[in-house]
């Protein structure tokens, strides 16, 4: 039995989170029941929705408990078997959490699925192919329901869900402005990602000034808007908004270190009729097989090219998801655990 | 030739709107051109939207321009006509503004609507079978989609509005909770218009006293609400919305003296998964009839007894519509003229 290295929650955050929030510790896994299956992890996902599940507070996933392993997406190799269905070499993507070895009960429907890496690297099952891009996919597709010609804005644009946002929108005819945190994403996102703008937040430190930037950057106004981070951002954005705009309500990540951020004028949301709507992509799951169908094709073709952060060993993985959370990342943030 | 006494708007509000805002003029009534008509107001409708065409801002509207007429929902009498399908001594309702007479050109469609007064008294054309009572529909039914057995919740529950709204909920299967200001109103709401419950606002001032109160008065949370208000009362009922709850955003009074009024925790519409839509009712004419059918029915049937606030006299329009945006009405407000 392999010894299986985990970052367990320790303690809760107050304001902030920190390191101290989590514990590595060292167990062996137990030998296999019928229907399960040992999985080695290679790549750990990390995502901001997590330090929702830090906090004890009613949300629409129970907390993280305490003193158990961090929950998140993993992609890795099956290396041992009791389930019919899984061979040993089998790639698969599960929600195996903040370790080295998972066993599963595959015999669960969803726990546990075989993917092909023929065409698609391993890592990317977990972002541009995965959750963060079936995210993006609903909210432009399902919210928004853009038209060609129509002007969408995206916040965290280098992150998983803005690059498959992006990829998606163009694919769609339409013009797409990224909002980014710095001069290197924002060229990343323009040169290699191909949106037709993007604007660099950093510049732009206040609502009066983004609101600015986005008025230069959308001369049409803005039809769309993917909101993955909420505060000053998404207030510039519906001084920009067109009359029927629509805005997916995704991510709210200034917010998750417990102070509410307020939005300044939500008037405008009755004076240009727009229709907001928040969403989990883990309640839908029947659109998952439309959309990673579509973003396989994108990656594969090579349409959308997604960028990856890799910390590299399980120890690393907390303050890897700090500076998720402070966007030192720079595309899809992950740990790599082999 | 009649005398037309008319209120013009002579300056724009600077905060509070007042009664200096306003300009009382008197003028002959031009001799009528082909296919022109000549309106008798009996019935001019106030309404809380006209406070925001008072001020010079970018709006769904165009700004009421400054030295003419009032705009405004207006039921009266043909007292003479040009014009072949409409006869003297026919009930219209119309958009003839804050005016004793109007001068109509009935060859443009939409301008002048003759109604039935057999059933309906004619002011109430003006409100229940009228633009608020359809604005209550199309919020309910094309917004909120309710299920029976689900609970919905309306701001200024007592007004032509939230009176309509609570009659159709009801028909719905629906549990209906209003919320208004004092014992008077919230009495009217339970006893004469139905609703399954009434909060009195000026009990509970701010947004943690209100949610206290709607967790009593909605025991299985909150399924829908319809948003007349704004500020700390749409702060209260985010606090008690349940997964998936739907809002329409119909009316902001509170903001409309131009401070605009945050939203407290707007992360809670990503949290419940909301809904929300800002609608105009005057954008969806294509609902009105089978909207105007329902509310008919109901205002004959005497499901819906709408109540109304006479002010008399044209002189009168200033300062009743002044204590309309203070709440100081109960049930529509209207000036009568005849």
């Amino acid at each position: 039995m392999p010894t299986n290295r985990q970052q367990l929650l320790d303690n809760r955050p107050e304001g902030e989170a920190t390191a101290s929030n989590f514990k590595l510790v060292s167990s062996e896994t137990p030998p296999l029941q019928e229907n399960q299956v040992l999985v080695r992890h290679h790549f750990l996902s990390l995502d901001p929705y997590m330090r929702g599940r830090m906090n004890d507070a009613k949300s629409y996933a129970q907390p993280q408990p305490l003193g158990q392993v961090m929950q998140g997406g993993t992609a890795g190799e099956v290396v041992e078997s009791r389930h019919p269905k899984f061979a040993v070499g089998d790639k698969v993507v599960g929600f195996g959490g903040w370790q080295e070895y998972s066993v599963v009960d595959a015999s669960q429907p969803g726990t546990l699925r075989k993917v092909d890496t023929t065409h698609v690297p391993l890592s990317h099952y977990l972002g541009a192919v995965g959750m963060p891009g079936v995210t993006a996919w609903y909210g432009l597709v399902k919210i928004i329901q853009p038209k060609a010609g129509e002007t969408l804005v995206v916040t965290a644009a280098s992150g998983a869900v803005g690059s498959a946002f992006g990829a998606l929108a163009k694919a769609r005819g339409c013009r797409v402005v990224g909002i980014a945190g710095g001069a290197d994403k924002c060229r990343y996102v323009k040169e290699e990602l191909g949106f037709d703008d993007c604007i660099d937040y950093r510049q732009h430190p206040d609502a009066k000034s983004m609101s600015a930037a986005l008025k230069e950057a959308c001369p049409q106004g803005i039809d769309g808007y993917f909101e993955n981070v909420g505060g000053y951002i998404f207030d510039a954005v519906l001084m920009r908004c067109n009359a029927f705009a629509r805005i997916a309500l995704c991510g709210m990540i200034a917010g998750y270190d417990g102070q509410p951020l307020p939005l300044a004028n939500p008037a405008l949301l009755l004076i240009n009729r727009i229709k907001l709507e928040g969403f989990i992509v883990s309640e839908h799951m029947d659109v998952w097989p439309e959309a990673l169908a579509e973003l396989g094709q994108l990656v594969g073709s090579g349409k959308l090219r997604p960028r990856e952060s890799v910390a590299q060993g399980i120890e690393a993985a907390p303050e890897a998801f700090l500076g998720l959370l402070k966007g030192k990342n720079f595309g899809k943030q992950l740990v790599k655990l082999v």
